[in-house]
């Protein structure tokens, strides 16, 4: 099963096809996606406002919705860029950032989910437990506690929504809700920076621009997340230079042996 | 008097706590105050919808006001988020980003103060030398000029303010009104990159989520600070590699001698 | 005709004046415009607010307004401004990102030109060839195809606008309707880093405030510019080293043979 994704492939075709991603996000790490989105060699774009998200959604590759700094002016944009993306079946990316941690973040999201086909779900333990109404804790942007078997959760999650759902952690999982993934790649300075869960919905995105099989695309996408992590681990160093060496070699991931390096259980 | 900050063991009650510091800031550094907290081992989270700052500022450790791209809305936002964190005890730090620079910020941090119960506030010589009414400059965002003691001016301050003034530049200036320190730690590379004022406020409000007196947290936290910087200058570099280096050596500070080589007056 | 820009002495005078330089920007590269800004001598400050964006460009050196996340606000924000700036004859550099990939920009972009008086018009090629009426498709923020010569090009338009134009790519064209420069500096990593075009408008604007001839100005600009990405590339690296270094070498202009660098073809 697992033979059956190939990472090398999906990731050459973003940097030939180099598709526009774009992004309705935060403003704490919009410059980091943008700038992962072109390490990986894809377009990114970022665009809110509620006048030209439509024509710039459906011009684009895949969208990613953020709600990290969701204001209510930011969801009504999101909501019309995601309806034009629908009408095209371009595929949407939506990270769940920080919801569970306030009700506004829980009813917008719900909000998002129900008016919208979001292709891919993401977010941390945390996050996805708490829109699988598992006992699940989030603090601020943190995933504190999550009761259950990730994958499981993940599981009945996707098959609800009908879609594809990413659980990020140490392990990632992916599941459709009929076939789960997990991934183990990545290095734990991963988790000292801000911004590594914001960047990898950027890098699901573009996979997923280029790869219809959602569920094939969103694991590429981790796996070679990851190896850049792994990578860029290789001098020992602190967060600072070890978030530029990260972009190095995520830059540096088209001459990698990505397929070689993959650790995906299925 | 000084010896008794053990600020090495603040340090320490931030990693193992783990505080949730929410931001409300600006746009140009909010990255940078993210990563900061972190590399300090606190958690951060920036919300700024005036419809979730309440309930996200009352389970928070400490609360950061930043106005260095203020506008109507964001100032509802901290009025709403500092009157949830007063009322739950929770410190609240102002940083009175450019104030003196356009009517606008002077009078939005004159309404902030009387407003809420700023905690701790905190600016530059020439915007803390503004609301103290000495005779100061302030262009853009930047200290010009100041008339008098910068310890008289900030202790007048604190005592008629009742809180904690943080004035920072070469040397920082810490009053409470009662007791003024000055920290002598730092490099001057940091006064070459972006980013460095408003990071001070967030490890103030680190420091201050788990150490009440906020004389002694603010004065920790800017001698902390101040040794990074000194440690990030030990490989002469640029601003761009130095930036770097500084949050590499902020999250390393978890293993330095940081009572030894702090440079602490009282 | 190219010997008389004497590019060390204008970047000597940013040094020594520190005009302040007003941005209304973006939210992706907001961070690497203030930071190439006082890597290159000159002060910035980012303010967005209508209410005070008035007093803050009157006290400005140059004001830049890029349109890379516009929204309403922002372009009622800028017009508010750029008209302080025009009464008082500061320079105002607009930097057209995106103009051509939705109706929004175009219009917008259209607006800008007609109601204030534009100094510098900067776009790269593809940008520059929409507003010249020139066959050119832009995708996202990215030039895709421009007709026609890019000098010809930047030439009629400017003495269309009756300003100075530029456009930039992998040749930078500057133009004021009569007399055209080429730059030739640069280095390809920079177009692998996201923030490159935006931060030029910047070191354009802040050559702007001391050089009152404006295309002498933002060809000394764009040549010093261009030889920091060369200086930068020395070592080979990745595209996140490669920006740190990029601003190490930015700032050490102050030290290089700027005048026997430059690559400027008249």
């Amino acid at each position: 099963m697992t033979d059956s994704i190939d990472i090398k492939g999906i990731h050459a075709r973003i940097t030939q096809q180099k598709p526009l991603i774009h992004h309705i996000t935060n403003w704490v790490t919009i410059y980091d996606c943008a700038n992962i989105t072109r390490c990986f060699g894809a377009l990114p774009v970022m665009a809110h406002a509620r006048e030209e998200v439509a024509e710039m959604a459906a011009v684009a590759g895949a969208l990613v919705l953020n709600i990290g700094t969701l204001t209510n002016e930011l969801i009504e944009s999101m909501i019309i860029a995601g309806a034009a993306a629908n009408k095209k079946g371009i595929p949407v990316v939506l990270d769940a950032v920080g919801v569970g941690a306030t009700g506004m973040r829980t009813q917008k999201t719900l909000e998002l989910l129900d008016r919208l086909e979001i292709n891919i779900l993401k977010g941390n333990y945390g996050e996805i437990g708490v829109l699988a109404g598992a006992n699940a804790k989030v603090k601020g942007v943190e995933s504190i506690s999550l009761d259950g078997q990730p994958d499981e959760i993940a599981g009945t999650l996707a098959r609800k929504l009908g879609n594809t759902v990413v659980m990020t952690g140490e392990t990632d999982i992916i599941s459709d809700g009929q076939t789960s993934y997990s991934v183990g790649n990545g290095d734990e300075m991963m988790g000292s920076i801000v911004g590594t869960g914001c960047m990898a919905s950027s890098v699901i995105a573009s996979f997923a621009a280029v790869e219809k099989n959602q569920l094939n695309a969103s694991t590429a996408a981790l796996a070679a997340y990851g190896i850049a992590g792994e990578l860029a681990a290789k001098n020992p160093c602190g967060p600072g230079t070890y978030k530029e060496r990260f972009y190095d070699m995520a830059y540096g991931l088209r001459d990698a042996d990505l397929n070689g390096m993959a650790k995906i259980k299925g």
